[in-house]
C-alpha cells in the first residue's frame, strides 16, 4: 500500500521492453536501418502519448524521470525565459521545492509562498494578490496532486489566472498522469511532468510537455536528440514502456479510478470504525488524489514503530515521500499544513491490484496496535 | 559494423532486467522490505561496478546516460568548484564540447584548446605549457578514445601533469570502459563516465564516477537518492543491467580484445588489398581503440550516397557520431584534425559480435562501389 512511492509493473509493459530489447538495438540518431528502426519505436510512443494528452508530440520531451523534468522546467524557465520569481507552496514535492530553493540561494530568484489551508488546499485568492503584486517574468508551480495528502488543485482555475497575469505555469503531474484524463488543449498550462513508475511503468524514464509556445534550451547537453532539447542517447525501451503503460492506464481508467476509489473509501470506513479517535491529513473527499490516504492516527507512545512493525507484518506503507524518507526528518508536507502536530501519521496509497482484503487485513494489524495490550 | 554507436544487448542482461522487472518492484527510497530489496540490487550493483574499477563504491553516482555524467561533471565543476577555466580539443564528444561551449556562452569560464595532431593526438607538451600559463581553477577534459577515429590519451600521463599543475581531470571514458581495465586506483583523476548501451548494456543508464577528494552539489536536485547527488527515483532495472554488463565484458574481457582487434585487422589488410587508394583516419596502430576503425576512400562522384548505399545492401556503418548524424553536417572530428580533405569516411566499429565473414562481405561489397561501372 505505498503505491504513490511506486508501482509494480504491468506485465503487458515487461512483455514489450523484453521484447524490444531483444529485437531492437539500434541507436535512434543513427541514420542506417537499425537506427531507423528505433527512431520509429520512440515516435511512435511519443505520438501516443500525446494523443492521450490532447497535445502535439512536438510537445512531449522525454527525460529520466518526473524528477529530471521538473528541473528542466523550472531551471530553464530561469535560464532562457528570463524567470526572476517563483510562486509556489512549502507543500511541494522536492524535485520543485529544492530546485527551487537552489535557484534562490544562487540569487537567481525570489520565491514567494501562496498560502495553503489546513487541508493544502491553494488559496486561490491570495495567488491572485501575489500576480497583480507584481508583473515582472514570473514563473508559478503548483503541485496537481499532493503526492502525501492527496490534495488537488484545479488546473484549468490556476492555468486561467496565471495566463490573466502573463505568468508561467509549470504543474508537476507527476501523481495524477496515467491516472486521470489530462486535456492539454483545453488548460493553459506550459510545463506538467510525467514519471512512467507511478503508473506501472519501468522506472528512469518520464517526460516534460513542453507548450508550444514556450522556448526553452536543453538543461543538459551533448547531442541533437529530442530535437536538441534534451541530449542523450534515448532510453529506448524505457520511451516504449512508458507509452505501454500509458495506453494500459489509460484503455481501463474508469474502472481503474472506480476500484481504487472503493477500496479508499473502504478504507476510510473500516479505520474509523475499528480505531476511535483515528483522523485524516489533507483532502478525503471525491475530489482528492483517490491514490493516496493519509491517516493521523491516535498518540501512542511507540508510534516512532509504527511503520517498522507494519514492516514486519509483511505491509509496505510510508512516512512520507518515499524520495525524502531517507533523510529521516519528518513530511514537510504535514509541516506545511500544519495539520498533524505530534499525532503519528501514515501514508497508505493504492493501486488498481490493492483489494478491499488487502484493507481489512491492515486495518486488523492496525487495530491491534491500538488496543491495550494484555500482558 | 556500428557499435560505437551503439551495441545489441546481452541476452544475460536482458533475462536479468527482465526477471528483475516482473519480481521486484520497491522504490529503493522506501524503508519497509520492498524498498529495502530494491536498494539491495542498486548497492550490489554499485560495489561490483567499483570492484571492476578499482574505486570505492562511494565514488560511483548513477546517472541516465554518459551525457548526463559528462554535464554533470563539467556544469558542478565550473558551479561548485570554482573552474573558471577549461582546458579541452576540438575533437572531444558533443556532451563535452557543447557543455563546455554552452558554459563559455553564458561567460562563466575561459576556454582553451590543446593542439591535436592529424592523427588526432592530444600534444602533451602545449598541454603543460598551456597549465603552466595560469594556476586558476582549471578543469582538463580529455576523452579517453576518441568515438570516431580510435585515437587515444593515456590516461595516467594527462593525470599526472594535471595533478602536478592542480587542475582537476575529467575524462570522458564511454567509448572504454567495458572495453579496457581502467584502475581507478592508480590514476589521477577527477572524473570518469560510463554508458552502458556501449558495452552489451541497456540504454538510458550509465554513471559518472567522483574521485572522493573531490566535492560537487548535484546537477539535478529534488529527493535524496544517491546521497543527495543526484535526485529522482532510481533507474533499478538499468542500474542492474548496467552492472550485469559490466560483468560480462569483464569476464571476458582477454578474448574480447583479441577477437576485435582480428577482426579490425582483418578489415584494414583486406581494404588495402581490395581497394586502391583507401587510407584511414586517425590512430589505427596497437595503441588506438580497438572497436573504431575510421576508413578514407578514394573520392567518387556519388561519395555522398555512400552511407546509403552501404544502408540498402544490409550494413550499419556511420559518417561519425550517430549523436551528431542528425544535424547533417560534417563530422567536427575529422573538421579538427584536418586530414580528411573531401574525401568520404566512413567509421566502422566493431563488437565481439562481428566476424572475419562480415568483413569479407561489407569489403566486397565496398569493393564493387569502386569497380569501373559497365553500363
Amino acid at each position: 500500500m505505498d503505491n504513490a512511492a511506486t508501482t509494480p509493473m504491468d506485465e503487458e509493459v515487461v512483455n514489450e521492453m523484453a521484447n524490444l530489447m531483444r529485437n531492437s538495438f539500434g541507436n535512434p540518431s543513427s541514420i542506417h536501418a537499425l537506427g531507423r528502426e528505433a527512431r520509429t519505436h520512440i515516435e511512435k510512443s511519443r505520438k501516443k502519448i500525446a494523443e492521450y494528452l490532447s497535445c502535439s508530440p512536438a510537445e512531449i520531451f522525454f527525460t529520466s524521470g518526473g524528477t529530471e523534468a521538473d528541473n528542466m522546467a523550472i531551471r530553464c524557465a530561469v535560464e532562457d525565459m528570463g524567470v526572476k520569481r517563483i510562486i509556489t507552496t512549502t507543500i511541494e514535492h522536492h524535485a520543485v521545492s529544492h530546485t527551487v530553493e537552489d535557484l534562490w540561494h544562487k540569487n537567481r530568484i525570489r520565491i514567494q509562498f501562496v498560502n495553503v489551508n489546513v487541508q493544502g488546499h491553494v488559496d486561490v485568492h491570495h495567488l491572485e494578490t501575489l500576480l497583480q503584486e507584481d508583473d515582472g517574468p514570473t514563473l508559478v508551480s503548483l503541485m496537481h496532486a499532493n503526492n502525501e495528502i492527496a490534495t488537488m488543485i484545479d488546473l484549468l482555475t490556476v492555468g486561467t489566472l496565471c495566463r490573466k497575469y502573463n505568468a508561467y505555469f509549470h504543474s508537476d503531474t507527476v501523481q495524477t498522469m496515467g491516472h486521470y484524463t489530462i486535456n492539454l488543449k483545453e488548460i493553459p498550462i506550459d510545463f506538467v511532468t510525467c514519471s512512467a513508475h507511478k503508473f506501472h511503468g519501468p522506472k528512469g524514464i518520464g517526460f516534460l510537455y513542453i507548450n508550444s509556445h514556450v522556448k526553452i534550451k536543453p538543461l543538459i547537453t551533448g547531442g541533437s536528440q529530442e530535437r536538441n532539447m534534451r541530449a542523450g542517447t534515448e532510453n529506448i525501451y524505457g520511451i516504449v514502456g512508458l507509452a505501454k503503460a500509458m495506453e494500459v492506464a489509460y484503455r481501463d481508467l474508469p474502472a481503474h479510478q472506480q476500484h481504487i476509489t472503493e477500496v479508499k473509501n473502504y478504507m476510510i470506513k473500516k479505520l474509523r470504525e475499528e480505531i476511535p479517535g483515528v483522523d485524516f491529513n489533507g483532502d478525503i473527499s471525491d475530489k482528492s488524489l483517490y491514490t493516496v490516504l493519509n491517516v493521523k492516527f491516535p498518540t501512542t507512545p511507540d508510534s516512532e514503530m509504527f511503520l517498522m512493525k507494519l514492516d514486519i507484518l509483511g505491509i509496505c506503507a510510508s512516512g512520507g515521500s518515499a524520495c525524502s524518507s531517507g533523510s529521516n526528518v519528518g513530511s514537510h508536507v504535514l509541516a506545511g499544513i500544519k495539520c498533524a502536530g505530534d499525532r503519528p501519521s501514515i501514508r497508505f496509497s493504492f493501486s488498481k491490484y490493492n483489494t478491499k482484503e488487502e484493507v481489512d487485513k491492515v486495518v486488523n494489524v492496525l487495530k491491534g496496535m491500538f488496543e491495550p495490550q494484555v500482558v
